[in-house]
């Protein structure tokens, strides 16, 4: 049987030694965890930037693999830690709708609230290491989920905005920027069926034409809209950044 | 028996291939070696945050981890290189303090001095790779430590500044902005204990106010002071960087 | 025996999820494999730089570990995705140059046009997840390279230019600066061996000096020429960035 395998997903960058006290954590109390980093670098405190992320990489990994989730701009307040399973998945984290896109809506969430598998002293402002490490190291050796915590009703929605329909026509909005300037938005291919076909694409009111396939669609440093590789509608431009090109912009209506 | 662990703790950063050389060292002689990333984004060159990191990380493992650590702007010239074994840890990396806030003041010192064990040819510019994870390889293959190096009584010591004391006053240092602009102080919660009770903080005479206990006990974009996961005194603003509040700031008095 | 090594280099960065998801695509096919990260920050879209980061690191790693290189500017276009076998390890990753300094001339290559080792669906824009990490995966669990695509030929020349040659006189270029502002030329120490003893090195009409051995050969602050960790003739500045010493700079003559 394989080591079990433990993805982290963080805001904590990797110039401070947050990430590495988390593993440490892990593997004291699952030394046969194999670790595997996500990234590091997701913009600090972007919920929403987080859990698509965590969403678009869930499918990708063999069933029963872990993640341990951290945006988590509320630590130390009220919010609640929690752990979402479902077939597929054990998923831990902050219940701030970070979790709330990789999991099917029925899957069972349990509140993080038995001390006995947390860090004997639990910081008010790094519950990463104190509370999702521990419990993660303690699921990975053994423990079962409904001992880690209490079952719950309740988990904190999804924090990507919907989109908004009028006849043939979609309006959506940038979501964020990717590392090459890809503007990744909120309209899902599915999105683009209920369309004209050849439908165009606009990025606050500038053109940017048709949903092509790629890039060389187009010549190098134009822009294009194209179904990424997550399945949504990005605008980018070919050898090139959109970000850039375009300066930003967020209000982007398909019509 | 669980394979074991390697951490990687340098200011290489991921834009270049030197922790990929590192690894590749480290793996032909321990091929069952597991490496754990730390943190490579050190700032180049701060030993002092080389060694903060290093010694918040160190408690968090397993007892018998090795721990590779490299921030070297002294490479190539006289320093050392050494190897630091305590019975949690065994510590691999240039004597320049950076090792010595992880490591009790009587560990077991050796420097890294029989060539048998370092890459055939070893640069001037790179003992990461040909002294240090080639050490490291041949540790966990199982040569004993007094044989990859030979004894001695002398180590450098913490490059950590030590804060000043006056009666009912302390006056202390920013060590550094982490990754989320909070400012990270030599000043320790025990030294509060010997402090009046609501003692209040300032950063450049600037008030900063009492030490509270989280970010959520001011408003949002307010500044607090308080006691950091690392157990050290931090200048934070809460949802936003004190980094940028302050306009940096260095010196830090609590009365 | 050990499981095997798969390592990956990348121009994706940590702040989005595209590295964690090539991530679980090769452990979803081969459970057992253990992920090495060797850098994922290189410059986006630079080829040269990745093809000479893969060229250092593969001689550091066991025979038979497998890499997968992804520097990709031009996805989705008519570049062959391609495997690269020999007799110390299997590269794969686009048709560009990127492999190319890391394996000898007569290494076997392999176009891979077996859509039975892809993912099932192809994005147009991310054929590291789709593409090469599932080709990966399929090796690592043990598909014969000769089964996971069909032998060529041919193959893309290395991308990193060549220096030109005078009577006494070599006149390379920087190819980039380091994490540590080091300017990396493209002339390695064999060059030096066909100059006059104590050859001078000038960057841009600007004089560096001679090709000392290591930065404490001359003063803090001051610009040195050295043979770098590679064996590349490097520009540094001691303590400090040649990059910002320099202003940039990009032609570089020996004599």
């Amino acid at each position: 049987m394989e080591a079990p395998i433990l993805c982290l997903l963080t805001d904590f960058g990797t110039r401070d030694e947050y990430v590495g006290a988390m593993k440490g954590v892990v593997l004291s109390r699952a030394p046969h965890a194999r670790i595997v980093d996500l990234a590091h670098d997701l913009p600090a405190g972007d919920v929403v930037r987080g859990a698509l992320a965590l969403a678009a990489v869930v499918p990708m990994f063999p069933n029963g693999t872990v993640f341990v989730a951290v945006v988590d701009p509320g630590v130390g307040s009220s919010r609640r830690p929690i752990l979402v399973d479902h077939a597929r998945a054990t998923l831990i984290g902050p219940d701030n709708g970070l979790l709330s896109d990789a999991a099917p809506t029925d899957a069972a969430t349990y509140v993080l609230d038995k001390p006995a598998y947390h860090r004997d002293h639990v910081s008010a402002t790094f519950h990463g290491r104190d509370v999702f490490a521990s419990v993660a190291g303690h699921l990975l050796a053994g423990t079962a989920v409904d001992e880690l915590g209490t079952f719950t009703n309740e988990r904190k929605r999804s924090p990507v905005p919907a989109v908004k329909w009028a006849p043939n026509r979609i309006v959506g909005e940038v979501l964020y920027p990717d590392r090459f300037g890809n503007l990744v938005t909120n309209i899902v291919a599915d999105d683009l069926a209920r369309l004209r076909t050849n439908a165009r694409v606009s990025l606050d009111e500038r053109s940017v034409g048709a949903v092509l396939r790629t890039y060389s669609d187009v010549a190098s440093g134009q822009p294009l809209a194209l179904v990424g590789s997550t399945g949504r509608v990005e605008i980018a431009v070919r050898d090139g950044s959109a970000e850039r090109f375009f300066g930003g912009g967020r209000r982007v209506e398909i019509a």
